[in-house]
């Protein structure tokens, strides 16, 4: 069960059951749009503010998986859900309706990975036959959240990042699927001493590095058995500090690393600078991209691994560093 | 090990092995000044700011509570914490140092419980030995995020809370302790649609009867199974509030009730209002006054169910309610 200093392996490994991903707009008219559930033309989701307008979203997000499964929200014992904003507001009025027994998460855009791991967690434990995982970000929220309001129209630096909006939810359980999630390995805070929160890509790199080492030192693999290593958004900038930090510790990822960020977006067409980001963008790129890739076969194992830069406004402004976590988690074809 | 519908009764419960408080100048002149393991005289223990003065905070609790087990960072698997502030930073910075795998978690001031809660399923499953759970509040860090500066020296209405200035960590695991986590109850968001952010105990009173109920219809019990039944941060006016809906259900729970923020400050003296709040009001009630009584025995088994309001300033800017969430642990004399 232990694997190594910071991994699991699943005795029995408990099945991505069903998936949802509800995006905004933008998401929609890139690569990956005709793949999603659901892409909303309007990105205020009928409601009058960015907030409410993501809590709507993370809550359809639910209500597909859930639909998708053929379950009701009673069959689900526990929910495991983050987003980006402060005190995780987005979660807490979207999933309210539900009335599932809620663990709130924060990891920033690492969410995903850390609420399939503790869902995964629960599930192989036996604590529960189903459980849901849900994550969300919105461009209009987060900006205003982090930056600023969209109405000020500011300027964004290329190494900026573009905050998805969507939501992905996930639910795990015992019922047989085509994609298991065989084990994870959770991350540790590591920081650089990075301060420009408007590089994130370079913030996480370090993190994702850390845990794609130490998850192929704890399962004793090499890049080569993954098909794909993918990270959540350390965007065009990042990927290339990972490659860097990656050949510095004789590991090559080059030929088989991804990016959701780099993919959910065309930065020659959409002007998304560095990529996109938030915990939708690595939750909807793996729901609506990667999970059928693996659901027919075309890959046999990947390691997914969304990755989150530490910070808040008062925090950047009082001065201190931007450090980053990332979790993986090994998804197996069955 | 799935008990009822929101429950776990833990085959192999897991022990409290250690625990440790650190609070402010208050909390060290109130009623349980002289059991905490540490009092700080300056509230910005030695820091610039009241969020650097939360993160050192919660860093010296987890390192108090590792010392008092013998413990070296390197021996907890995985660690389990939350705090207030926005993107939960002070636990961000606190616990980086520790350098231990981890998940950042937001409850409000429930994530205490919630910790505790996935600690022990964790260590219960085998996925390691030992697993930290620690939470944090800050007077100045909460009031700057929540309300207003503390310059400003703004009035504050009497069904207010002062937020506790304390961190509690606690060591969970395999090791033989006098105190056990029998079982878990996760609570669910319970909106009784309350707008005022200033009466929180008001907020959070539905969510905590809901989770009472929940814990005795799930293992069976009644209250008198309890030796106390420990709500987190109600209040005075919140308790009210709870006997009031208890009493609507045919449970009187008034005779074996305690709450941790009417435990924490003499009212009359200390001119708190409502009573304490904060994760770290619970957090550090818990380890520096109830755990010695669980561990002598003096109480054999009992309830602690800290409660969170869900709210931000954005949300209570845009007119949105406050939920509330509380989850309950089961903690018995072994």
């Amino acid at each position: 069960m232990i694997q190594g200093l910071q991994s699991i392996a699943f005795e029995n490994s408990p099945y991505i059951v069903e998936s949802a991903s509800v995006v905004g707009k933008k998401e929609g008219e890139g690569p990956l749009g005709s793949m999603f559930d659901m892409v909303e033309e309007n990105d205020l989701f009928g409601e009058d503010t960015w907030e409410a307008a993501e809590s709507t979203m993370q809550k359809q997000a639910c209500v597909l998986a859930l639909g998708k499964a053929h379950m009701e929200a009673g069959e689900i014992r526990y929910l495991f859900g983050g987003d980006l904003l402060r005190q995780g507001v987005a979660t807490s009025m979207g999933v309210e309706e539900l009335n599932i027994p809620m663990f709130g998460l924060y990891g920033a855009c690492s969410t995903s990975g850390e609420a399939i791991a503790l869902a995964s967690m629960s599930v192989a434990a036996g604590y529960g036959d189903n459980m849901l995982a849900v994550t969300s970000s919105h461009f209009g929220s987060a900006e205003k959240e982090f930056r600023f309001p969209l109405g000020y129209a500011n300027q964004r630096p290329l190494s900026a990042h573009w905050t998805v909006t969507g939501s992905g939810a996930f639910v795990v359980g015992t019922k047989r699927s085509h994609v298991r999630v065989t084990g994870i390995t959770v991350g540790k805070i590591v920081d650089y001493g990075l301060k420009d929160s408007q590089n994130m890509g370079a913030c996480m790199a370090p993190a994702a590095c850390d845990t794609i080492l130490r998850n192929l030192e704890d399962f004793g693999r090499t890049p080569d058995d993954y098909n794909r290593i993918v990270t959540g958004d350390l965007g065009y900038v990042g990927q290339s500090i990972l490659f860097d930090l990656m050949r510095g510790k004789n590991v090559d990822i080059k030929k088989n690393h991804m990016d959701c960020g780099m993919t959910i977006y065309d930065q020659k067409t959409q002007d998304t600078h560095a990529g996109g980001s938030g915990c939708g963008c690595a939750a909807v790129t793996l729901s609506s991209y990667i999970l059928p890739k693996l659901a027919r076969g075309e890959w046999k194992r990947i390691l997914f691994v969304p990755t989150g830069a530490l910070m808040s406004t008062v925090s950047f402004n009082e001065g201190e560093s931007v450090p980053g976590i990332a979790h993986g988690i090994v998804l197996e074809h069955c």
